[in-house]
């Protein structure tokens, strides 16, 4: 194939999550595409804030931060959150908030899928904070369960790609489709 | 919503992406979920190998390792590299490698979409190592670019969620669906 060298671009997809945090003692949220699975077991999760952000001293305050899991009818208030600065906008009032076992990070109710994550690690980039917590509890709307685990197909997340964009179809099978070409 | 706390989950989607790395001196390849972005300035992707993996040496040793994105015709490759082990089993001829200005990992030409990073800083978890690379340089297919820049339609990544599936459908625009509700 012809190739061509376009630089030092990011391709892909990144989640759409909305990371959640207590600020001067108020939730603040935040949408984020940096974000993701850092470790089966354990657990682990991190999280990317620009350094300009106004939850990371909230993160680096509490040790805990949440990452929740918008669907695509929270797509306003998805964006708007990542819009406007808690520096400047109150958004404890976006969302309906709700605590886990540990009060120090909120998670939003209208999410069907949150978890809450303890900070194990940092990472300071030059213009990012990675923040690297070890998942504490994982809450998943009752709906949105098979056979008592998540399912991602009901949980229905949403990509930041293209804009906003949701799952699509399934082209293969993980742990089997190159069973095929083993031992040839 | 009635939601259910289901232990230390990991809920959402995760990409597909293929790490390359020279392994005593030959290419090698392993399929991974848990990789990302970190940073836009400067651009920083991060993976995650389990320390069981052979690949982790070689980027230790190389200080540089590749993330490919393939496309649904590689599904059973893709798998496969994912299944099999580099200690038992020579994975360099599964696609064609090509290197950019700097030949100290491999990318596969066969994907759309490659990356080549540097690593800047590494994380040691219990099980896992996070190389955490800096992009030096961004191959892309002539025809998965729009106006020079890569076009995550085009390329038309996998993710591996559901086992292996594509990007849906637009569900929103980023920054700016969040727009209606500023300044109400």
């Amino acid at each position: 194939m012809a190739k061509k060298m376009i630089g030092k671009a990011h391709v892909g997809t990144n989640p759409t999550v909305i990371a959640g945090a207590l600020v001067n003692g108020k939730p603040n949220y935040l949408t984020l595409g940096h974000a993701g699975g850092m470790s089966m077991n354990p657990p682990i999760f991190y999280i990317s804030c620009n350094k300009a952000h106004y939850t990371n001293a909230g993160i680096k305050e509490n040790g805990y931060f949440s990452v929740n899991l918008p669907s695509k009818d929270m797509v306003k208030k998805t964006d708007y959150v990542g819009l406007v600065s808690g520096k400047d906008t109150d958004k404890s009032g976006v969302f309906t908030s709700f605590y886990g076992s540990v009060d120090k990070a909120p998670m939003i109710d209208e999410c069907p899928a949150c978890i809450l994550c303890k900070v194990i690690d940092t990472v300071d980039l030059p213009n990012n904070d990675i923040f690297i917590g070890e998942i504490v509890e994982t809450y998943v709307n009752e709906e949105c369960l098979t056979d008592g685990k998540p399912d991602v197909r009901k949980i229905n997340p949403m990509l930041l790609a293209d804009g906003y964009s949701l799952l699509g179809e399934k082209c293969g099978n993980a742990f089997s489709d190159g069973k095929a070409l083993m031992n040839k």
